[in-house]
């Protein structure tokens, strides 16, 4: 048995072929034709994907989309996806007039987490929290081995949860989101602010001297170094990150949280700190299940094997 | 068809006898012994419910009660009832020594959001967020029409997400949370706050100079006859409520979040100010579902009516 899975990206759409151990079997890619408009992405989509499977097969059970952007997975249809520049595109509709097959699409955060939940370091749990910090904070919920999307498929936006009333802008137009805190556009805010702040600090070396040269990396690589404004940019992520956790902990009572994105190659580091951080500061504490801190570990792969999760979970 | 709803709270417990439509059709009740120890306690429940209703009736489908405290609703457990100095106590298992039929046991707060969403403002929605306004904020969630407790029902703790990050101080040890800025108590202290810093304020007359007799109605009832000081405590509540509502439509999307507790006897005044502050800050805007916010409706029967829905919602 096997699905399809389609992670559509602002630069290229891969698909692969899973089999319901969530392995990839056969992979290809295409460049996303932003300018060529939606029908000529789906038609390229289409094609890649009877490039490597024959739709006559019956052995091939459905197609699992992940699509950024605003998603009604009820309908299939991508009501906003503002860096492919979509409005109310048909998506599952129009793709199953080239494939006849059972079509799911969803928000490309929500797949990664069902991915992770699926076939990833979240495999042995039923209730999941998935947060990727990157250029914003994506967020999903798995819960009882399923994907928890909201009214409309439009709830999960984990990421603009407000942590601080009146606080650092966010792009969705309120304040103080846990985007405007966590994401790696955060990481690298704070980094920068620090070292304007302390001429003397190491990460001034790290990245040459030339403060454009900062990424979400400068701020931990010195911190483990005991540089001391590298220390207190890393605490700082660490507390509204840990924050974060908490709300979500109070709301889900998780088995796991699942962190993904560029600065989780931090990896222990990251999560030693923020389990720290966390653990006197559990509601309830002795009466109330902790959660375990995991960073991801599909990596690249993770939009396929989770598009393709949007099928298979189905047939468990 | 009958349930036996048991509603414990610090002082009294009711227990009512409830249709499959949500309504009593019997109801008595007993002071709550806390110094008679959990034995006593549930004994004082069987004799009542026993008072009520024929264990032989074969319409009589099950008991489902509401307790405060940390529960294990899996177990019928009450971890830990601070108010009732429960700590343990094999609640479900132990009734049903006396009383042999399905017991189903679940947080206050819980019971009260699932009274409201099958029988009560809630009724015409499958996905409802509910928060009670009180000494704190509690919390209940809906979805697709059955309530969500979280691991072990440990979760949906919603007055314990954080708002601000090292805000106020919480009774759980955070600062900052929802319960921190939107309970009674908290009304209360920034209404007292705002008269200290303002003694021509109107709130003043209207407590009789007696500050100590600030309750949570002082702001709004002097706001409405164009108090200043007062107008300010009141757009700080509406503030952070629009606020943690805001995050959790943003988490869940719900069709309606519902309000309950004292501070909502202020009706249409106080759900305008909310509806006016979230309207603009809906997440995704156009593209994005919006959630209607209403006024509890079941009053002091909220506890009894729901604490039935738990036997009741699994017979739909």
């Amino acid at each position: 048995m096997y699905s399809i899975g389609v992670d559509i990206g602002g630069m290229s759409i891969k698909v692969g072929v899973v089999d319901r151990d969530g392995s990839i079997v056969k992979k290809g890619k295409v460049a996303t034709d932003v300018a060529g408009g939606p029908h000529k992405i789906i038609n390229d989509i289409a094609d890649l994907i009877l490039s490597l499977i024959d739709p006559k097969d019956r052995d091939f059970v459905g197609i699992g989309i992940g699509c950024p952007g605003a998603i009604n997975s009820a309908t299939g249809v991508v009501d906003r996806a503002f860096n492919l520049k979509w409005h109310k595109v048909a998506l599952a509709e129009e793709l199953s007039r080239r494939i006849n097959k059972r079509i799911k699409v969803s928000n490309d955060a929500n797949v990664a987490a069902l991915g992770e939940a699926m076939y990833g370091v979240g495999r042995t749990y039923t209730d999941t929290i998935f947060l990727t910090l990157g250029t914003g904070v994506g967020g999903g919920i798995v819960l009882n081995g399923k994907l928890y999307e909201g009214n409309e498929s439009k709830g999960a936006e984990l990421g603009h949860m407000v942590l601080v009333v009146d606080g650092e802008p966010c792009t969705c137009g309120r304040n103080g989101c846990m985007e405007a805190y966590c994401s790696a556009t955060a990481l690298i805010r704070e980094t920068k602010n620090a070292m304007l702040a302390d001429k003397q600090s190491s990460m001034w070396g790290f990245v040459g001297g030339d403060i454009e040269k900062v990424d979400g990396r400068v701020a931990f690589e010195c911190s483990k170094s005991g540089d001391k404004s590298a220390n207190a940019v890393v605490d700082y992520f660490v507390k509204y990150l840990g924050e974060g956790m908490l709300n979500f902990a109070n709301i889900f009572r998780p088995q796991a949280i699942i962190l993904g994105g560029g600065v989780c190659a931090q990896g222990d580091y990251l999560i030693y700190k923020l389990k720290d951080y966390c653990k006197d500061r559990n509601y309830g504490f002795a009466n109330t299940p902790r959660f375990d801190i995991l960073v991801a570990q599909l990596g690249n792969d993770a939009g396929i094997i989770g598009a393709a999760g949007l099928i298979l979970s189905e047939l468990r």
